[in-house]
């Protein structure tokens, strides 16, 4: 049981089996069909979820009620919503399941635990959130100037393993371009051959 | 000296007035003419930036060699290459003065100090990275599904002080949007007597 989850908590952390056995012991999990959903729009949600087995995906509804992809988190993955979890605003965002899903049920008194067991835990926190914002720059620099196709080869980079799991109408909003755009990137890339896990000259 | 910075620590820190004493003693300060460069692409800068007076800029060339801006940071923002400063890596921007500026140079042994005055302030530390991850995905969401006065409006939100401060093709660089759609958004909200403080309807 929670095979990634233990593996998480051991690579990640670098945690020894005993805390691992100790800190999994207090854990609550849940399970979501596809299409259920985690958190809606409007909701206050104190949970980070971690991805045992499954994809979700968090969305926002934009100004003409079309769905925009903040996030995909297969498995391994944490998703959550920071306004909410961190200062308990309504969530502007939806967390739902793209396929039968497990998640792993983190509240605020698990980092608590974590940093409980040595200073350098807190350290290690500290460096993958500074990591998450140095990925989401690089998101924002993307979505203001690279071309279709640098976005798709970079979603593929990030995410070879979801490429295949959704429909290209969620990664081209992902990507935050029109679907028509993505199927003229991805016929270019065919035309020279490409595939996923292959960088272009 | 150093007023807005000291302010910034007693307020965001709740520093007591002998800590920021102790702290400020070890702190070096930098110059920077209209621009002159903090960081260049292509180079490794351990420091992050505070602004004490004047206005700062970090953006990226994209692969027509136009400028992305990232943020703007006038007063008493901070503004890094996180890349840069905990994992090492050459930089993927570049940080300029838009205005003459004096900054606080921080290094990573500043966070430390910090921290050494207590656990409430790597708490508190954690809070306002939270606090980033959250703005930034909010950013993302504008710029996936937004629309151009929507992104504006946001803009003058955040930041009304650096809305006179810097010309209007940086403003549109910022918002993902063509200078001319910024120029059709401006006319639209002037003829609705729209002034910068005051929420639309």
């Amino acid at each position: 049981m929670l095979r990634n989850f233990r593996t998480y908590l051991a690579n990640q952390w670098g945690l020894p089996k005993e805390a691992i056995d100790q800190l999994c012991a207090q854990i609550n999990t849940k399970q979501v069909d596809k299409e259920g959903f985690l958190l809606k729009s409007g909701e206050i949600c104190p949970l980070t979820f971690f991805v045992e087995k499954g994809l979700l995906r968090m969305y926002a509804l934009n100004e003409k009620g079309k769905e925009d992809i903040l996030q995909f988190a297969p498995e391994n993955w944490l998703v959550s919503d920071r306004g909410s979890v961190y200062f308990n605003e309504p969530s502007d965002y939806y967390i739902d399941a793209i396929e039968n899903t497990t998640v792993v049920l983190l509240d605020q008194g698990f980092m608590e635990r974590i940093s409980d067991l040595g200073p350098s835990f807190r350290k290690l926190n500290e460096r993958l959130l500074h990591n998450h914002i140095r990925h989401l720059n690089k998101r924002v620099k993307l979505l203001l100037g690279a071309s279709a196709e640098t976005r798709y080869l970079n979603f593929i980079k990030l995410h070879p393993d979801v490429l295949l799991r959704v429909p290209q109408w969620m990664v081209a909003s992902y990507l935050g371009i029109a679907p028509e755009s993505l199927s003229r990137v991805r016929r270019a890339l065919a035309k020279k051959n490409f595939k996923p896990g292959q960088r272009l000259s």
